[in-house]
C-alpha cells in the first residue's frame, strides 16, 4: 500500500482500492480502537478559517491513535497576520510535526501546501474546492448502512451549485458504480463540469429534478446539504430557496424503509429535529464515523498500517483523467476566481490545464475553476 | 457510587455524600497524583465564551489524570458562526470525546447540552446561572483550611446580586450545616429566592449587613467576590460601589487569626496585593485546589474511581426541592430572561416549574429566572 | 548544572557554559529524540499576542519530550479581558502546569511573570525587549553550520533599530568571541546602547555599513531580518526602505561558498524564494532546530537532564554587567516607554538602574529603555 508519505488534496488522489482499504481500516478502528499506533507522532492542524467539526474530528482521531496534536484554530492567532506564505508556514510546521492538516479559505491552497511540505498534508477544505475526508466519511457511512458502495441510488439534495461535498461525492459514487439523482432548484443545479464528469465515468448523465418528494421512492440514500448563506451573492434568493428542501416527519412517511439520510452537518433547518429519532436518520453516526476514517487516513499516510490487498494501480478512470489534463501552449492569463490561491500566495504563477478538447475546457490547476470565455488561441489549439 | 455516566449541571445534582466523596478523592489526587487513571480518555472543552482559568484547570486536571483534551476556547473559532444548535454540537463532540465540559453565555445552556449528549457533560458556567465546579472548589478550600464543612460561619461579601458563585455556595453551605452572613450594599443584596432557600434548608434566614468590618470578628471564612462591571446596567453605580468592599492590611488587623480569605478569582481591586503574603489569604491555594477537584469529578463521571461509602441516597433537602418542582397546568409564555437559552436554541420550548405555592413562585426550568408578575391563572392554581 | 527551577528572561541569564550545554543537549535530542523525559509534565503557553511559530515550536518541543501542553493563543481568549494582572495569571497557571512560556506585548512583562511564578517561566518575547529562545536557536544554527560559536564574522542585516533578535544576538556573539558587521540604512542603525555593549565585551566596536553587497565577501554568516511594518511610526519610510536589503540569486553569486544565511522568519520579501534551494540557505533548518533547542531548555529548567561539565560560574562579563547595574538614589519618575509593563501591571513601581556612569546611562529595570533626558539629580550623582 503506497499511501505512506503521500498527501491527500483530492479524492482523485486515491484509487478505489485505496479507498476500500481506508474504509476497512476505519471499520477496524471503530471496532477495536487505535491501539496506540500513533504514539510519539504529532499532527498539526492549520485552520486558517474556523471549523470545529473538522478540526476536532482530526484531533480526536490523532489522540485516539495515541498521538498528539498542536496547531491553530483561526488565522487571527497565526503568523498569517505577518504576511507569511502558505508554503513557508507549512515548511515550518512540517518541522514541528509529522503530518499536517490544513483548512484554508483560498481555493487551491491545499495543493500549494502539499507541494511545499516535507511531511504529508491532508486537505481539510480549501474554500469551495475540495474536502476529501468529508467524502471518505460519506462513503464510510454508506458502506456501514448499506454494506456496499456500488449499485446504490443516492439523491443529492439542496445546494448542488456551491456545495463542495456533492461535487466530490458525485464522481466518486460513479467510480464505485453507484448513481446519483440531483435534486435542486435550477438556481442551485449541479455545475455542468461535474455532470459531464459523472456521465463520462458512468456512461450515464445523472437524473435531475427539482421535486424531492417525487424522487424519494427510488432512493437508497438521501444526501441532504445545507443551503449556505455565505456562498450566496444575492441574499433574497437565499431567503426564498432555503425552505424548499426540508426533511420532516411528513416527508419521511413517503420514504422507503431502507433509506439512509446523510448530511455533512451542521444542519440548520433542512432536517427537522423530529427526524433525529427515526432509524433512517444516519447523519450523527456519519459524523461519528469521521473520526475512524481520519484515524485510518492518518495511520496510512504515516505508514503505521499496511494492507497487502489494496490495489495501488491507478484505475482507468484516473489514468484517463490525468491524460486529458495537459498544459495549453498559449499563456492564458490570470485565474478568474478571486478566491484562487494564485492571487494571494506570493511567487505562484497560475497554471492552466486543458481537461477537455470537445468542447474545449480549461481549468486552473490550483482551484479548478473553468476559464470563461476561453482564449481564442486555445479554441484553435483544441 | 452512582456518578459514572452522569452529568453535572448544578450542585443540586449531587448529594452531600457524593460531594464528600469527591472532595476526599480530590485530596488523594493532591497527595498522590492522578496515577494515569484517565489514559486513553478524551475531554472536550467547549468554551462559547472565554475563561482561561476554568478551561485551563479542566485541561490540567485531565492531563494530570493521564488523559487528553481537545476543544475550542471561544465561539468565534467554532461552528456556532454557522448557526449550529447546542444540542447538535454536543452530540457531535460526544462522538469525538468521552466527556464534555461546556461554558456558554446563555443561561440554561448546560441543561440543553446534558439532555442531548451521549457522554457526561460538566457545566463550566452557563451565563449567570450555575458554575458547580467553582462551588466544589470553594468547598474543597474550606475543607482543607478548616477541616470541616459544617459548623462554619462564612461571610459572603461583595456582589451578592449578580455573583453566581455565592448563589450556589449559600444553599450548599446550609445543606452541610454551615451558616452564611451576607455582606453587601442594598443594591447588590442576595436575591430573595436564595435567602428563602437557605432559610428553608437551615431553618434560619442569613444575617444581612452592609458593614464588612463589623461582621468580620465572627467569621471563620470571608468569601470575597468581584463586583463585575459587565453585569451592571448602570456604570455609575458600579463606579460608586466597587471600592466599598476591599480587603487590605488595615482590615486584616481586625480579622480573626483563624480566618480564611477565599475568592473565586480573578480579583481586581477587592483584595490588595499586600494581603497575598498573609497566612489567612487562601485564594491561590483555593484556585490550585480546583485542579484536584476537577480531577476527582472527571474520574467519577468516567467511572474511573469508586467510593463504596459515599451515600447515593437523595437527601431530604433534595427530595423536598424536587417534589416542590412541578409543572403549571397553564401555559405561562416565554421566559422573561433574554439570556435564557430558550430564546436562542432552535426547537426548545420554555418550560416552567412551580417551586413554591406560598408565596406562589414560578421559575424557568432552564435558566431558573422567576416569572414576574405571575400569570393570573397561576395565582389561582397555587 | 544549576538551570533546574530557574526562569529565562534574557540570554544574559545564561553563562556561555550553560549555553554550550543547552546546544549540546539540543544536538543530542536532534539525533536521538526526547526519550519520554517529560512524561507527566505540563507546559503552559500564555500567548497574550499571537505567534504561531514560537508557540508551536514550544508545544512541539514539549510533546516530543513526552510531556503535555495547555494554554491560550491570544489575549482575547483569556481572562485578561477581565483585568487580571500578569502576576495573578502566572501564579494561577503555575498551579496548573510545571513550566510556563509567556509572550506578551508589554516590554518587561517576562520579568514580572518570572518574579511572581512558582514554576520556571520562559520569555517567548516581551514586546520589542527580549526573545531569548530565538537567540539560542540562532546560536544552534551557527554551531551546526560552522562547527563553532567563536571566530565568526556575522553580518546583521535589515532592521537593526527595532529588531530585538539582533539586539540579543550581537552581544552574545561578542561573548563567544565572534564579531558582527551591522548592515543597515542609517534610519535603522543598531542603537548606541548595543554598540557600546558589544564594544565593551569585545574591545571592538562593530563595523557599520549600509552596503550589503560590499560587506558580503568577508562574512561567514548573513543574518537577515524583516523590516517590520508594525514597528514603524512612519509608513512612508517603511515603503522606501523595505526593498533595500534583499537576498536574491544575483546577490548570492557574489557571496562566499561557505556562507550561511539565517533569518528568524517569517520572511516577507527580504529573501527571494529562488534562494531557498541554495545550499547556503540555512533558515529552514534554523527554524527546525528551534524545536531541539526548546526541548533542551525545557528539560534543563525542569531538571530532567544534567550536564556535569557545563560551567555554572558567572562569567566576568556577566559579573561586570551586574555590578554596573545599581539603583539611583534619586526618584527618577515613570518609564518613558508607553509599552513598558510598569504602565499597565497594577501595583508595579518602575525601577531604574544605572548601567553606565560615563556617559551617565539609566535604564528601566523592566523594559530596559534608556531614560532621556537624564534627571539633573542623576547627572550629579554619576
Amino acid at each position: 500500500m503506497g499511501l505512506e508519505g503521500r498527501s491527500l488534496v483530492s479524492v482523485w488522489d486515491l484509487t478505489c482500492g485505496e479507498i476500500r482499504g481506508l474504509l476497512e481500516q476505519a471499520g477496524e478502528f471503530a471496532a477495536a480502537g487505535g491501539g496506540g499506533l500513533g504514539a510519539g507522532r504529532i499532527l498539526a492542524t492549520l485552520f486558517y478559517e474556523p471549523s470545529t467539526r473538522t478540526r476536532l474530528s482530526f484531533e480526536s482521531a490523532m489522540l485516539r491513535l495515541g498521538g498528539q496534536t498542536l496547531g491553530f484554530a483561526e488565522a487571527a492567532s497565526s503568523s498569517v497576520a505577518k504576511g507569511e506564505s502558505i508554503a513557508d508556514t507549512v515548511r515550518m510546521v512540517g518541522a514541528y510535526s509529522d503530518i499536517v492538516v490544513q483548512r484554508h479559505p483560498w481555493e487551491g491552497a491545499a495543493k500549494v501546501a502539499a507541494d511545499a511540505a516535507s511531511v504529508p498534508v491532508v486537505n481539510a477544505g480549501d474554500g469551495g474546492h475540495e474536502h476529501p475526508t468529508q467524502t471518505l466519511t460519506d462513503l464510510f457511512a454508506l458502506q456501514r448502512r448499506h454494506g456496499r458502495l456500488g449499485g446504490l441510488t443516492v439523491g443529492l439534495c439542496g445546494d448542488l451549485k456551491y456545495g463542495r461535498t456533492v461535487h466530490s461525492l458525485a464522481p466518486v459514487l460513479a467510480r464505485f458504480g453507484s448513481r446519483c439523482v440531483c435534486i435542486a432548484p435550477p438556481e442551485l443545479a449541479m455545475p455542468e463540469r461535474f455532470m459531464a464528469e459523472v456521465e463520462e465515468l458512468s456512461g450515464q448523465r445523472p437524473q435531475e429534478t427539482a421535486d424531492l418528494a417525487a424522487a424519494l421512492p427510488e432512493l437508497d440514500c438521501l444526501y441532504m446539504t445545507r443551503i449556505q448563506k455565505e456562498r450566496f451573492p444575492d441574499k433574497s434568493a437565499y431567503e426564498r430557496l432555503k425552505g424548499s428542501y426540508v426533511v420532516d416527519r411528513a416527508l419521511l412517511d413517503r420514504a422507503p424503509e431502507h433509506l439512509s439520510i446523510l448530511h455533512p452537518l451542521p444542519r440548520v433547518d433542512e432536517i427537522a429535529p423530529e427526524v433525529d429519532a427515526d432509524p433512517r436518520a444516519a447523519y450523527f453516526e456519519q459524523a461519528a464515523g469521521g473520526v475512524f476514517v481520519r484515524m485510518a487516513l492518518i495511520a496510512a499516510l504515516l505508514g503505521l498500517v499496511d494492507w497487502p490487498d489494496a490495489s495501488e494501480e491507478r484505475e482507468p478512470a484516473q489514468i484517463a483523467r490525468e491524460q486529458r489534463r495537459r498544459r495549453p501552449q498559449a499563456d492564458v492569463g490570470a485565474c478568474d476566481n478571486l478566491k484562487c490561491v494564485t492571487h494571494h500566495e506570493p511567487g505562484l504563477a497560475p497554471d492552466y490545464l486543458i481537461v477537455s478538447d470537445d468542447p474545449p475546457l480549461l481549468v486552473c490547476e490550483y482551484c479548478e475553476w473553468e476559464k470563461r470565455p476561453l482564449p481564442l488561441s486555445l479554441e484553435s489549439e483544441g
